[in-house]
């Protein structure tokens, strides 16, 4: 075990700075005697910790006390973690829209944009209409380009591990599309690229309704609902980037799609026509039997395929989001059918971040990513 | 990261017999001199380490290799891990038999015993029938009880944490049932109960069918197939220990039983009537026109379990076991249609072990419970 005795000082020195930023990250301010007694560092480590940082512009001496000043005379130096000393964007890319969401370093939301895109936009036009977006966010905010740390974008379909997404059906031209490739070409700082339903998960579990549990699956209801799954808080990607794409279920009995069980006519709804799928159900709270027939025809559909994931994943917890979460009445035949045929049945609950919910998640992915730099040092911080 | 540079001295001695132990249990045998330059510790601080490890009878001098001594004169002493030390079972209780597996160790099974059990067999009768194949288990291997380090028992149905069984519709009297209590009269050492489709999974990764894949499902066809997955290598149990519990996904769709579907009369089969499901299997082999219509019925069910699974947990492997291992051609339909409708489809492949592996992954539990104890002392062997 030479490597815990002796060992390399560079390694020591960046463990020692993630954890001294790990403690002021928690507080508003401490003094080098705070540090030094939550951290177990050493006087001089500390101080020489807190120089490194105050050079690397993450760290900054705190506006003196007034009160403090004018009790004990000079009072002790205090210093806090700059939030301010870079930036996040959290990205989404959907079929009606694109929007982004920009963050200081502790995940604090300074600005929003968002615009409406064709659904049948090329992906170039997609895409730029995304630049546009942050390019006015930035501006606005009074954000530099270069301040940006990380981005994390979400999108439907299945993404793999370098940003490329391997299939996307629901957005034309993004199967096969080098999607973190070509927003990388706009940053200079590192992009992750996420499923749009696996980012929807890790912002409720973030800051959502499921805040108190680490064992949830998001359902991102539509009329091919997708999943993501986080186990253990941590998200479930499945080997190939596809886990929960519970779209093709229906697929297997040979059962007619989504867009036919919502139809009130003849003929099937298009799959991203999200009004269409808005007017059948408001004509079923009017009392429409032919639209009360079809939209019963989508519940069952839905607590089937979420009775398929709970019944192979066993969550605590079933978070509906999507435009299925404005639906009145999806909670109850949920929750009374998974009562009955699940084992185990998981509490059920609507989305709390509505639409918010894609960019939120990406946002939660850059903030990991820089998180993971600044302060997890081979997992230093995970084991205090 | 005081931790880090001064610490625990008694940590520190456990931390390292067990990276000794570690780098005793991958060879032969080895010399102080050969420990040390493994190790990376210094050559006193092996030598107590050994005397210490040989008082606790885990590591013996191994016997001079003569035809070095013959070359060199007196060779340098050697020392290897004590397999022998201790034992490990690992038990199975199902609703026809019962079975157990006795290894050493270094997990090398030394011997095994199963006894059939009427599947109405009361939950005391099945225990005691286990406690009879136990006894003359060890008395033909000639191992001491006393020599036990831990059990695994591995059982249809939903187990707790704590070894109780909260749901298990196969078995008499099983749900309910303290098993682990039940079981842990028996033995003075620790004893792991866990779901047998989950045993089953962790069977196939140490030496069956997917020793190559650490995302795999296995499934444990039957008339209600359970699964058992593991993620990134380790057991998915689910949050309330539910995980892969498909069998009731059929009545959501209020679709008919696999007992009707199987069925060649009017009457839906036994659900634990394996002869009769291997007659229908048969029938249909020698060309049975119902039968065949009952079998194709039965595998698209199984197609739809599996598919439900693959797509929530996107697995690299699926491993079929249970009874329908032993069908024709079960593999070649599950392949076709997961190809069709999973967005990427796993490999799917035959169980390996067999009706051994829901003891075999018993055992494998009962050996990871000794590993943790033994070697892994706060992770150090994971990032050695």
């Amino acid at each position: 075990m030479a490597g815990l005795t002796g060992g390399d000082p560079s390694l020591l020195r960046r463990i020692n700075s993630a954890v001294v930023l790990h403690a002021l990250r928690a507080t508003d301010s401490a003094t080098l005697t705070e540090i030094t007694r939550v951290t177990g560092l050493s006087r001089p480590t500390v101080e020489g910790v807190v120089e490194g940082l105050i050079e690397a512009g993450l760290v900054v001496e705190a506006a003196a006390d007034e009160s403090t000043a004018r009790r004990q005379g000079r009072p002790a130096r205090r210093f806090r973690f700059r939030a301010e000393a870079g930036h996040l964007l959290g990205l989404e890319i959907g079929p009606h829209r694109v929007a982004a969401l920009l963050s200081d370093l502790d995940g604090r939301v300074i600005g929003a944009q968002a615009k409406d895109v064709d659904e049948n936009a090329p992906a170039d036009e997609r895409l730029e209409r995304l630049r546009t977006a942050v390019a006015e966010l930035l501006r606005r905010a009074g954000v530099a380009r270069g301040s940006l740390r990380a981005v994390g974008a979400a999108t439907p379909g299945i993404v793999e591990a370098d940003g490329t997404v391997r299939l996307g059906t629901a957005l034309p031209g993004w199967t096969g599309l080098g999607l973190g490739e070509r927003l990388g070409r706009s940053f200079k700082c590192p992009v992750l690229v996420e499923n749009d339903a696996n980012a929807a998960a890790v912002a409720e579990h973030w800051k959502g309704a499921a805040r108190e549990s680490d064992d949830i699956v998001f359902v991102l209801a539509g009329l091919s609902p997708g999943a993501g799954a986080l186990i253990g808080g941590r998200l479930h990607r499945g080997y190939g980037g596809a886990a929960g794409e519970i779209g093709a279920l229906h697929l297997l009995g040979r059962d007619v799609t989504p867009e036919t069980l919502l139809s009130t006519t003849d003929q099937p709804l298009h799959p991203l026509d999200e009004q269409a799928v808005a007017r059948v159900f408001a004509e079923a709270r009017e009392g429409d039997e032919r639209a009360r027939a079809a939209v019963e025809r989508y519940l069952q559909r839905l607590v089937h395929d979420v009775a398929a994931l709970v019944l192979a994943l066993d969550p605590e917890l079933v978070v509906i989001g999507g435009w299925a979460a404005g639906l009145d009445g999806v909670l109850e035949p949920l929750r009374r059918e998974l009562a009955r045929y699940c084992l185990r049945p998981p509490r059920v609950t609507l989305s709390l971040l509505g639409e918010a919910a894609v960019a939120t998640g990406a946002l939660r992915l850059a903030l990991d990513h820089v998180e993971e730099q600044l302060f997890a040092v081979e997992g230093a911080t995970a084991r205090r």
